[in-house]
């Protein structure tokens, strides 16, 4: 929807292309019009975010999408670049509400549910009202983003259950402390992941570029893929799963989203000394 | 989503205008190319569905589209016109799963899910699969129902609570004895309330053609709007609530979808009869 409302006839937006979900949107918007890709990961693998101050947005683009955490990638964005006049977009599906924003900064932020929020079928959009001036009156009216803030976000009958789920989430995250203790949270439970393969002198290695590394998704690689996937298999003998990497990049990969308590990755962290000890490379 | 999968650069629709929701879709045919409007009933204030037989489709159109069943109106297709080689697509989201379908007529049937199916938040759609060819590259991947297809409609995170309350619900269908038995329901639910408008000598009025009435949301009026809103007003007392017709066309509404049970509509029933005693006109 963000090409067909804000890319407008002749113009041009700004991509950085940072991964598995950067590459659908970026998809999405070159059929619609030109896109500058002003960061491409391909070549390194996507191992890396650029550097926020090292990013040059194009003068006169629509806007620039970033895509805040790549979930298959494991890499997020912990600083945002100044984009002037050029309206900062992010999809922020897997890492919203993990930690406090600058909201100030975007143009538009939108996020699928499903991964901090609450049940999928919903998706959450913050967008800055100037905007909606651009969205076409061609549009068939449910792609239209001003009829949906025009009518409160009542345009279609919503999804009433998921509304009310994330109502919940939204409840439970306040009482927790708010999105610091959310950050808080998640840099504790990151960093026992990755603290992890520090001191296992090179049995679990991260592919990932350090100030790139996701607090959401912690990727990981073992010795050998025989050895991956043992470790998945008695992981989920021991009632951890999900622990199987993205197919396009293979290893492993813990996904420690909102809903994921300390004491899950403490189990994960000894689960991961353990059988480091027990399998010698 | 319609128009823009089906239909082609430079090519025109058919259409049925029979009130408030073929309107909707209507208006956004036409946004995206030429609609031949081969029925409008807005001279007749929408009360009346098209006798199918008479119907001629126009040559070389990309589709028909119909609402099968108009919920402000109160009006609904009983039969179904014959359309060559135009496929017919039908909004069915309000009377869908009401009754046994002949579907081999259809290129597509799309619902909400919302009156018949289970929880708003997911749309069923039948599709015939030789219109996917249709589908162009062009759009954006979310809007293609070839992606969505080929996908096994996996292509985006399912909204899994909907589906499986929809799965739930469509167990409980089965069990009830299926679409016929649904249809018996309905049936015997809106005769009920057509019955007591005959009986009442007038006190209840039903404003729609007689062959066209819907077995899904039964329209009336009383002697005034005071009435009316007095009506209204003690079944609301009684228990019984969302009797107000819509604001486009006033009156009084029965929704009597496949969970109302026929106790509701013996219950509403009655109070029709008691309420029209004492009140006389």
């Amino acid at each position: 929807m963000i090409p067909l409302n804000f890319l407008g006839e002749g113009q041009s937006c700004d991509f950085t292309v940072t991964g598995s979900w950067a590459k659908k949107a970026y998809s999405d918007s070159k059929k619609r019009g030109k896109v500058n890709v002003i960061f491409d990961g391909a070549e390194e693998k996507f191992m890396r975010i650029p550097d926020a101050s090292s990013l040059t947005v194009t003068a006169g683009a629509a806007y620039l999408h970033i895509t805040s955490n790549e979930t298959i990638e494991g890499i997020e964005w912990h600083d945002f670049p100044e984009t002037g006049d050029v309206p900062m977009i992010a999809d922020m599906s897997s890492d919203i509400m993990s930690r406090p924003l600058p909201v100030e900064k975007f143009g538009m932020i939108y996020a699928g549910a499903q991964k901090n929020l609450g049940p999928a079928g919903v998706a959450l959009v913050i967008l800055r009202e100037d905007l909606l001036e651009r969205c076409p009156d061609t549009l068939t009216a449910y792609l239209n983003y001003k009829i949906h803030a025009d009518k409160n976000s009542l345009y279609n009958t919503p999804p009433v259950f998921s509304i009310y789920a994330l109502k919940l989430v939204m409840e439970w995250v306040k009482e927790q402390g708010g999105l610091s203790a959310m950050a808080e949270l998640s840099e504790k439970k990151s960093s026992m992941l990755y603290d992890t393969m520090v001191q296992s002198n090179g049995y679990y290695s991260c592919p990932v570029d350090e100030a790139s590394r996701s607090k959401m998704n912690v990727v990981f690689r073992l010795p050998s893929e025989d050895l991956e996937k043992k470790f998945i298999d008695e992981a989920k003998n021991e009632g951890m799963i999900g622990l199987k990497g993205h197919r396009s990049v293979g290893g492993c990969r813990a996904s420690i989203y909102n809903a994921m308590p300390v004491e899950g990755t403490e189990k994960l962290a000894a689960f991961m000394r353990k059988f480091a000890e027990a399998n010698p490379q």
